[in-house]
């Protein structure tokens, strides 16, 4: 479907891209490039792409799809030097967690003779590096492309295309509406969640050693979610920083309605507040977006 | 190691005991209690207990282990019931997850010539009633003994090896302490996530089908807790309010820590504050209560 696709940034998501484009033949060839001697000598000893450059000009020279797989806080500098070596009628794409930010940093730097088509696969783990990243990954999970202006409808189609082929489902949305539904979907709970284990963390009255053995449902997997990349997170957090306030202005808010049911013994509005968020659950299962296996989560240890 | 186990309850942890105890032949016989002519009908169909009776008192004559196993705010009321017709000898434990208020509750109930020793598994699910146990729940998980003043020593020990032949780990500790480590460990998190959850269903910008569509990584975790059941969790936050108050304090504390980092572009903040709760979840992994799988929670899925 493509010619020559350039991974720029090798982790998570670009490893994961790269194993799904070869699972479906969806490349005649893939390149990439990471910041560092490591990660590149990494690539290079397991595999992964066909070839890795040692700089970004070099990986993205001939390309007709260019990914930029980096930190959000960096998408700006990389297209400001991959700007001068793209192909004429090269598309440009990345997978940042951001759409908004990414774009005012990276469209400036692209010249008009390429197709800048901006995307977000809606799926992760808390791992990261070149060594992470699945075939499976992006299967059954949907990935979101975000046209600017002027998008190329055929380029935005050709796209589609593959991460159909890495086994995505597709669809489009505008970018501030993505960022706003991702902060409610992913970079809120986040923090949340990195606040929990945060809080724990530092309790002097209950030891670290007694929230490790003890760690019950809920909490395990809050310590998942906060094992994320920090490098990562910081940059999406000062990146969606509207939304993801704006939501926790809400969460905050409902909250404090929550503690002073309990401070004062209103049971009924506990009751009722969680008896309206499990149709929410419901909705996931027969989505098919999670498992409803009653011992979830655990198969992993036996 | 009992002749007789009485289970007054019959949800998610009396049926994974039962499962558990006749997996390991613990018991001579058990007999169970629940409050619903439905529940006992099911109970009585799929085999759970030797005998299903139609009265607590009847489930408890004889029994030389008696386990409540219904929700915190209801274990006086049962106490109240069962006290006059407990076997003299006899052991009286609960599953609670509030130890101290159960104990409150409890104790003024039970004659003299008791031995209470209540009691707390730190394993369960998302699911509940009659149907959702299973015998392997309390594998490698920690189940934690919460003796009062005056439990008997013999008392103790044969509970906790009934416990080590469900499968778990036995730890003591006492009341107060209990209802804090698991204020951090369970029920703070519970509640941020039914609030996180019920945020993101109440929002008029975003659709509940784009939640559930694009539920991404966290929040689906979310959402599975906050399919808990609701009056089990009502029960607790009721019941364990000073201890859950607390944390809840010290965790919006340091969400508008991290909220004002957001605003002020602080990202050295951010970067060490989610590096540092990295740690907790090595600990986790380390300690054998979570796996390091990548692509966890998803095989249940293909
Ligand atoms: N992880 C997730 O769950 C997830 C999900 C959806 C989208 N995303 C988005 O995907 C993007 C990549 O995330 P990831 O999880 O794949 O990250 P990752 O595993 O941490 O990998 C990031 C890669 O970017 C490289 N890099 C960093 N700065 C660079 C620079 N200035 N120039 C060139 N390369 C640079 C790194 O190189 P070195 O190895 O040499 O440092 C590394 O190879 C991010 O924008 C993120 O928001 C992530
Ligand atoms: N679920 C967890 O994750 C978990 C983990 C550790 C400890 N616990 C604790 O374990 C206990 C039971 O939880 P569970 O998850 O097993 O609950 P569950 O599945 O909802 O079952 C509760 C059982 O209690 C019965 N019940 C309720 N009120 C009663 C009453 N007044 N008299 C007699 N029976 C009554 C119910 O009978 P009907 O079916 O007839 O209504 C039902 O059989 C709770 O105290 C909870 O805090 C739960």
């Amino acid at each position: 479907m493509y010619n020559r696709v350039a991974l720029i940034g090798l982790g998570l998501i670009a490893s994961s891209m790269f194993w799904a484009i070869k699972r479906g033949g969806l490349a005649g060839e893939v390149t990439g490039y990471a910041r560092s001697q490591a990660t590149r000598d990494t690539a290079r000893r397991i595999g992964l792409c066909d070839t890795v450059c040692d700089s970004a000009a070099e990986a993205v020279a001939g390309a007709d799809l260019v990914i930029l797989c980096v930190p959000v806080g960096v998408m700006g500098d990389v297209a400001a030097e991959i700007g001068p070596h793209l192909a004429s009628g090269a598309t440009v794409s990345d997978v940042g967690s951001v759409k908004r930010a990414v774009i005012d940093a990276v469209a400036p730097h692209l010249p008009d003779t390429v197709h800048f088509v901006p995307g977000h696969p809606l799926a992760g783990t808390e791992h990261s590096g070149p060594e992470s990243g699945f075939a499976e990954l992006f299967d059954n999970r949907w990935t979101l492309l975000v046209p600017v202006e002027g998008s190329d409808a055929d380029a935005v189609a050709r796209l589609r295309g593959l991460w159909e082929g890495m086994g995505a489902y597709v669809d489009e949305m505008e970018p501030d509406h993505h960022d706003l539904v991702l902060a409610v979907t992913s970079h809120a709970p986040h923090l949340i969640a990195y606040t929990m284990v945060g809080v724990a963390d530092d309790l002097r009255r209950v030891t670290d050693s007694e929230v490790i053995k003890y760690s019950a449902a809920g909490f395990r997997d809050f310590t998942r979610i906060a094992a994320s990349d920090p490098t990562m997170w910081r940059d999406v957090f000062l990146n969606n920083k509207d939304a993801t306030l704006e939501i926790l202005g809400r969460f905050t808010e409902e909250l404090f309605a929550l503690q002073r049911a309990i401070r004062r013994g209103d049971g009924d509005h506990l009751h009722a507040y969680f008896t309206r968020t499990r149709a929410i659950r419901r909705g996931i299962i027969e989505a098919g977006q999670d498992t409803d296996a009653p011992d979830f989560g655990r198969g992993g240890k036996r």
